[in-house]
C-alpha cells in the first residue's frame, strides 16, 4: 500500500537547507524521493515522495524537524502565498491505498506535529472536518502575516495544536487529496480570447467540470495560446472528457487543437482510462495490464 | 530486467500432470507463474511466466524435464498442430529487457535442451537464423507424425540437437518475439461478410498491416460479428491505428463499431500509446507515469 506525499516548504533560495531536507527524506527506509525542486522567486520548494504509511509519516516528521529549525517566517519573503515553514502537506493515495488511509495518516501526522512542535495545524481537502475549511486558498488567505488576527475568530481555531501561531513557523495545512494532473492543451491560434473563453467554459469556478481548474495563456515564443489546467480528480473528471470538450469548444471558434501535454507525473490509471474510452474497450480489468499482474504476484 | 515466457505443452487432459508442471515452475525462486490454462480438445496447455533471465531459464528447463518424462507424442491426440512434448517456447521482452536479451536466452535454452535430452530444437521468429524458418507455422507443418521425413531434407536440419526426432518427445521450437495482444472488435451488425472483408483488409497476409493476424467471426449468442485479431508487434503496428482503420472500413458498409476487447494481458505501453495518440500528447516520456518512476527508483 503506497502513499504519495508532496510537502511544500517555505524555502527556495538557500540550496544547502533544501538539500539537507531532501537527504533527511531519503534517509528514511522504504521511502523514495521521486523529485524535488525549488523556486527562488516563490522562495518555496516542493518535494515528491512515495512510501508506505509509516515511512511517509517518518519522512514528513523529519522534514518538519529541519524546516522548523531553519525557517523563520518573520523574515521570509516570496511571491507565493504561505502560512508556515512547512506550508502544505497533501497525502495522495496511489496503488492499493485508499483515500481513507490518507485521511487517517493526515490526522495522525497533524496530531504529532501539533504536539511535538506546538504548531497549529489545519486539516484540508478530504481530511477536512469542516466544509468551510476544505479549500487551501481559504485557509491560507491572509498568509502568515495575518494569521494571529485570523485565528482569533472561533471559526479559525486550528484542528490540532495551540490557538495562536508558532512565532517563527506559523501554522501547517495538512490533508488528503486525489493525485493532481497538470495538463495543458495548446491551440493552433494566437487568439488569447479563445483560450480564455475555453478555460472559463471548462473550469469548475465558472460552471465547468467539478475537478478542473483552468486559465488561458499566450505562449509568446511560439505564437500560440494554451489552456492550462489542473485536473484534481482524474477518476471523476477524466482527461479524455476534458480534452474532447476543449476540442469541441475550439471548433466553435474555427480553431484546432495543436497538441496537449502532461506536466510532471500522471497515474497510469488515468492513461489507461483514455485508452479504454477511445478504443471502446468493454470489460477491461486493471489486472489485464501485464505490469499490474506482475506487481500483484510480487506482493503475494 | 524481466522476460516473459509462454511455453505451450502437448498435454491438456491429465490435470495432475499439468498441475505438477505449474508447481515445478512456481518452485523456481524469482519466477512468477502469472497464468496457466489447459484445452482438452486441443490437448494442450499454455503457461505464462515472468522472471529474470536465469529464473525463466531454470523454470523452462524444469518444464522440459517433466514434459519429456510424461508425454509421448506417439499416442498424443488433439486438434491443435504440434511437433513435440514442449511444443513452442517464446521468450518476450518486457520491462527493461531487450529483444537481444531474449534471442540470447532462446539460444542458450535451445542448446541446453538439445544437449540434455537429445532433442532437436528449431529456432523461430526473432531468434531464427534462417529467413525461411522464421514462421512457427512453416516449422510445424507436417506435425510430429511427418517430422522424421521432413528432417531428412537438409533445409530442415535442426538448429541444435540430433538430426532425427526424439522418439517420444519429437522436437521443440524455441524463439523470441514481441508480446502478442489478442484484440477483438465487435461490430453492430450481424453481417458476417462485413467482418470477413474488414479482417482481410487489415491482416498482413492479404495486404494489411505487417503485424496483424485477423479473421471474421459470427457471435451467434449476441447476433453480432467480430473482427478477431492477434497484434504481434504493438510498437510497429499499434492498437489505435488498427482500431481507427477498422472503424473507417466498417463505416464504408454503414456499420458502426460496438466495442472492442482485449483478451488476456496487455503491456501498459500499448495502452499509453493509445492515450498519447488520441489526446495528442506531445513530448510524453515513460518516466512521467508515476508507477514507472517509482519502479525505476526501486531498482536503484
Amino acid at each position: 500500500m503506497l502513499i504519495e506525499c508532496i510537502p511544500n516548504v517555505s524555502e527556495g533560495r538557500r540550496s544547502e537547507i533544501v538539500t539537507a531536507m531532501a537527504d533527511a527524506i531519503r534517509a528514511v527506509p522504504g521511502v523514495h524521493l521521486l523529485d524535488f525542486s525549488s523556486d527562488p522567486s516563490h522562495n518555496r520548494s516542493v518535494f515528491t515522495l512515495v512510501g508506505d504509511a509509516a515511512g511517509v509519516e517518518a519522512a514528513v516528521l523529519a522534514l518538519f524537524d529541519r524546516a522548523i529549525a531553519a525557517i523563520d517566517l518573520r523574515t521570509h519573503k516570496g511571491e507565493h502565498p504561505r502560512l508556515g515553514a512547512v506550508d502544505v502537506v497533501p497525502f495522495v493515495p496511489i496503488d492499493a491505498a485508499t483515500m481513507a488511509d490518507c485521511v487517517a495518516l493526515a490526522k495522525r501526522v497533524a496530531a504529532t506535529v501539533a504536539d511535538r512542535w506546538h504548531l497549529p495545524v489545519f486539516l484540508y481537502e478530504e481530511a477536512s472536518t469542516n466544509p468551510a475549511r476544505k479549500n487551501l486558498e481559504d485557509i491560507r488567505r491572509g498568509e502568515f502575516e495575518g494569521l494571529a488576527v485570523k485565528m482569533q475568530a472561533p471559526e479559525w481555531a486550528p484542528d490540532f495544536g495551540p490557538a495562536t501561531p508558532h512565532p517563527s513557523a506559523g501554522a501547517a495545512v495538512i490533508g488528503a487529496r486525489m493525485p493532481l494532473i497538470a495538463y495543458n492543451i495548446n491551440l493552433a491560434t494566437n487568439r488569447l480570447d479563445v483560450a480564455k473563453k475555453i478555460a472559463a467554459a471548462i473550469r469548475h469556478s465558472s460552471g465547468g467540470f467539478r475537478f478542473v481548474k483552468a486559465a488561458g495563456f499566450m505562449l509568446d515564443d511560439r505564437g500560440i495560446v494554451q489552456v492550462s489546467m489542473n485536473l484534481t480528480n482524474h477518476e471523476k473528471t477524466p482527461i479524455f472528457r476534458v480534452f474532447e470538450v476543449v476540442k469541441r469548444e475550439a471548433a466553435r471558434y474555427g480553431v484546432q487543437v495543436l497538441e496537449s501535454e502532461i506536466v510532471g507525473l500522471v497515474p497510469a490509471a488515468a492513461l489507461h482510462a483514455a485508452a479504454e474510452y477511445y478504443l471502446q474497450i468493454e470489460g477491461f480489468k486493471p489486472d489485464q495490464v501485464l505490469e499490474n499482474r506482475l506487481k500483484m504476484r510480487s506482493e503475494k
